[in-house]
């Protein structure tokens, strides 16, 4: 099925294909003999307003927002705007939902993914961290949720693939820091910017939109990550104590602040260096965005841009 | 072995006896010929500097602050005050150290901790809640650690024995919260108040001290309480998945706000009363410590008390 | 006179009542001869919008956003929503408002009020106080002041009859409290916990609405709270003055922090403990709205929740 | 009796005079056969260590900390530096204590304080402002507190007549202030720069030492303010009531910020001014005491002060 | 050319004038068939919604928002509100836009503004700075931007002429200051009061609105104060260096806080009350229009204050 | 003239050279017929006492703590510690002063620094900044100051050469970073990196210690950057009005916050990447001498760190 570009719809045309649900609403019949169902549609391309003029009640039960709904209808103008008249909504199975067709991507491919993270363990020199990673790497369901992971609900990073962008990024921006700072354990500042955010994979769910999990929310990706990374170091002989404390610890203290949602602080040089790096990935993104982003590119100016609360120089 | 009354000690008297290193120095003779090695030595009763004449180097190679040494020596007054001359100083090994001789404690029984956690474990209602509670009475050395825990090393309920006080007056609140409130899940928020602290049975040490672990500094209670309490869920067969993310939720945010080192904020409100409750139990703590260790019980005022960060009136 | 359901309004019935004016305004007919006059209108049951096709100038000045005002008109149907043609609208004297029409409430009889309270004073033992207690109880109109106001504007415990509900709820958790904590002075808890609020009946007035009074504005609850206690422990003989001191202490700490509009923090025990219930009875209010607000009760989420600044969870 | 200069003592003066007990202490004799007693006096000239060799213990139960006592002894030297030997020491009782001996004082009379206080009563144009503060400068006993109160135990106006002082400071600049806005309301300005502090009368005891009060302490002279002032108006008939409302405002809401103990900010324009001005006045004071008492007058900076958080500079 | 004034625009009416463009947009017929330019234009007397029927592509292209544009046309009604028909639109170029019909402004002329600051000069003693404010009055070019600048984009003084009215009434309230405290260097202090904000007249730019320059957002207007006194100093022969010092201190700490963008606090008497006088003149203006702007001048309350973060109380 | 090692020092020894005068005092004889003055003397290998019973009177008149003097006496032993007899003090010229012999440093010669910065510079693409850059190189007493100039006077890089250890770390760290994104505009963040702190040469002045200068503590180094860079940019030719502004705004937000005295927060990605980066070379530095300086090696801890306000974990 190809996916409706929203944004060239004209009354008369014809429509089937998949929506997300965003929000929906029963509302009375001018006349105040019955109801409608008034659905907030949208794909990738867009989003627009459909309508159900029969069995609204029976429609509404069939579906919730944050659903994926297979429709058929056509498009009418009303009140200078475009409209779809619904005469078929059904629910699409959750697992026949294509998150690419709602959720914006980078659309590199899970394959991509696996040979950067194998060649990345190629250069760790640690064997234990070395064992860890290419461990990891085996484990093929692992590394399809990263490569398919947003790493944010919004500000930055915020689409399929997301996660791995970031973590990508840090792993080189981790690599000219340690050839700055000699005194920097290269293998441990590696693989700790690999694996900081990889609870994230656990924290979203990617299907019509990104929606936070019942597990995101109550405990987060810091836990999470614990939680998970502890699960393939206990699969590593000999895995050292010290040396699983400071990977733990990494995680555990990637915000920085406790404000910022760690419960301990960096404690040592590559944690703190981990810290840095990840605002500073986190930056990258939300400038960049802005700067590409800008409706005006004539203006030196791109806005307040609400993730960094302040206007963004692109002069 | 008796322990000295380090407060009764008259210039004369003979000394044998394990005392705790709070520190020491190397310092030299007045005369520049060499280094005597001055040590502060402490029990539960209070602290006393000692003083090494003799090969004093070798002494000071033996111990480290921290350690527990025997000594044997001679009390002697020194510009107004008492101090030992020590003949002979040994690192007592690690193993034989009784950290009642040094610390202050509860005195409560490992065998009484036992007996209100089963009694608390039958309380409970939900079957899930009570097969975990009761799994846990039966690991001995859990409860031992537990029973001999402090929960915490500086400001409330720092002494051996002091993590049970506190979980057992939060069980005690709760129950009173409980039957306030009609609504509230009276099994979850009793066993939130049980676990809430296990943690920190892995985060401190007691030994010639209340010290932190390293996993307790890089960790911390909360990752390591989550860690311990999935372990145990791990061998509840059927324990229902949301039950657990709630369960590990209100460990995960029981300190209630981020600079408080909770990753998360309580979101349900058994969680939210769990908050309320631990801040309540460490304030009835420090107010009681406050008003018991005033100098002068005449005065209506406990004077400035810091973990309070406040003056405390007594009147 | 019945109250009108705003909710089941059909084109072309007639309707007579009372509503409560939320804005109002002039508006110039669209061919610009004149004006109109467009009022929102509400009660307990929702909110209309009403029109006022003639003399609309003469009506406005009879009324301000905030009074009541009694209607006659017709139901029309306008862009699909409905709206009242007015054909009379006279100003409701402020002494004939009924507040219970327009704001939700508890629906606790002063009298009740009056029993739970004399209940409440029946169990202090502290002569002083039961004294004090007794003879707020005998003041009629205090009382049924008390029994008719809200604790808040917004948030929690917002309707009439809040105030007790909150009061109430302190009252039973303190007497909990009391239970777990020996050292506590049941009594002055009890009685903070009953009066720490009571200057909110001088700082809302509830007519139309919920609206702060210039001395709630000005002065605050908590200083107008002081000033009413004042006055009748005037009256009892002998109160001693340190047990003044504490009440009053009491009221004016219970926020706990400056930031929170406290001018000082808890310094004795109890007004520390009775701060945390304060905090944990508005949560426990906001947490069980929250959960009885949600549209969706399949979702596990209750959605954002302003007053807690959170999303709840109800799995 | 003449106050000793303890600045001027020599070896074999003798001494009879009063002195503050800072604070005192049992000591051990050296050869552990019995205890002495140590005692930190004072008066403003400066501080001197006591010692009481016979009936220590006698005289330990006569005085505590803050008392004055009366005693007579010999000045010796030890180890470098002065010390009192005493024979006698004896309670002053609390009547007789002279605060001038013990703490800097401004030196303004009461006179001249009531002098003041009538001419700026009778600069006000407000009927109602000017009966209030004619009937207070009419109790000699409120402007006999005032003139001789401090206006902080510490930081600023921390003397004797300092809250005086402060207050005139206040009542000038709103002078000026009032002149140079039109808009500004300078009756009431005026009179809320008088009065803002006034509850500090009974906020803080000057006797040995500034000490403050219990119900300074649990209360704090903003609340002690609104009763006193509460008290004069109700003896001013006719006093309107939202004059009354806008006058306590001021007092309440004058420390500008809740964090700064104000439960609430300024609400109009004079408040305002008044939050402003006293924030200006105890800074003028600091700056002036800090170039005032720096030790090196080559020096451009008088170092880093305390009250202010910073360096200051002299140059 | 005379200023159309918006609110009495009636349909029919013929309209040839100068607006700014505050917002644009294309948007599509109704039919699809192309598009049509919505304009939101403005002048101080109000707004209005303007609309190109004809070619909007090409006049889309001739503006931007913010700029200024000559437009003709007739008055329309359309769903009850009042709209723009324009057959001629054409930017009006930057250097022949009159700010004053877009911004509203004090009116107080250039020549009035440099007499003003000529007797502030002759009323100062010493002779540098003296010399320096003489040297500034002459450079015509500057006062005359000064006489035109804002002081801020909202809030407080945002209009023309507001950075002069804002600096007088500081110089006004600081003669008011120094008179009451005779330690302050009156001179410092009133040169500071007129040169604090200097730095806002490269900062803003108004023309069709009040809008920040580059560098203004980029340094701000304490980096471009500095470096505009700087420039005078220079040529103000001997200019000592520590009055240079201290003059520029003013300039950088007038804020008072870090937070506040002063990267110094006040460290002299001087510097730390204009801080504070600043705050105060910006607070009465606030006060002031927030009195004056209130709708309902019967209701006690001019509603909540964005600026003040308050209700504001008028009664 | 040689270095005394304070540390080697021995009774009897006789003493001639050059100290800091960190602090010192007049004290009176023990028999009160005179005074004598204490000096703590310093230089970089440790600290002693120093005793001038002669003249002392005459002796303090000639030094100021901060000075350094030229002495001779001769080594005693007092109560246990070593001190000197001083039988010579004269003060040393401030031209005369060796700060390497009383402030750590790193050694780099002014020729190295200059060759790193002409390589630096010769990297450089961008025209106008290369000849920045290379003019400043042609300043031999920019870069000689530069060379010997601390990054500050504690916490981090606090030594002679402390500033170009720091810009050359800041460099190198840049070049990785604009190696991984490839979006950064490397010159400009390598131009930045070498010149944002420049104006700490002003700043602080290093003589027996490092202190800072009156426009240090006034103005601050973001300010003094400013104005430095500022004088060469005006002396390329051509230099574009955006780029000055941009490498201004990256010296004036390089602090990256408000609150740690930054008047612009960053507002494009190269200010954004070099405030991470200042970050990150700070604690790098903090780090890495935490580990370097700890008491016990064979601790896993370098104990509490003050700059860092945190355990540092070296295991």
């Amino acid at each position: 099925m190809k996916d409706t570009n929203i944004n060239g719809l004209q009354p008369g045309d014809e429509v089937n294909g998949e929506f997300a649900v965003r929000s929906k609403k029963l509302l009375p019949y001018r006349d105040g003999t019955g109801c409608f169902l008034g659905l907030t549609l949208a794909n990738k391309t867009g989003q627009v307003e459909g309508r159900v003029w029969e069995q609204a009640d029976e429609v509404n039960k069939c579906c919730r927002a944050g659903d994926v709904v297979r429709v058929s209808g056509r498009v009418a103008e009303y009140k200078g705007t475009i409209q779809l008249n619904l005469t078929a909504v059904g629910k699409c199975p959750d697992d026949e939902v294509v998150p690419e067709r709602f959720i914006p991507s980078t659309g590199v491919p899970a394959k991509k993914v696996w040979e950067d993270w194998l060649n990345i363990a190629s250069s760790i020199g640690n064997p234990h961290l070395k064992q860890l990673l290419t461990l990891m790497a085996n484990d093929h369901n692992l590394l399809q949720c990263l490569a398919a992971s947003p790493a944010a609900k919004r500000n930055h990073h915020a689409k399929l693939g997301g996660l791995w962008e970031h973590s990508l990024g840090m792993v080189k921006a981790a690599e000219g820091t340690a050839a700055a700072y000699s005194q920097v354990n290269r293998d441990l500042l590696i693989t700790g910017a690999l694996l900081h955010d990889i609870g994230k994979i656990e924290e979203f769910r990617a299907r019509a939109d990104i929606e936070y999990t019942d597990a995101g929310r109550l405990l987060g990706h810091i836990i999470l990550g614990v939680e998970l990374v502890n699960r393939y170091i206990a699969k590593v002989p000999g895995f050292p104590k010290t040396l699983r404390l400071k990977l733990l610890h990494m995680i555990v203290s990637h915000h920085g602040q406790y404000e910022w949602q760690s419960p301990k602080r960096p404690k040592f040089l590559e944690a703190a260096i981990l810290h840095q790096l990840d605002m500073m990935d986190a930056q990258v993104d939300m400038f960049t965005e802005a700067a590409a982003g800008r409706d005006d590119t004539e203006d030196n100016w791109a806005g307040w841009v609400r993730g960094l609360d302040r206007y963004v120089f692109c002069g």
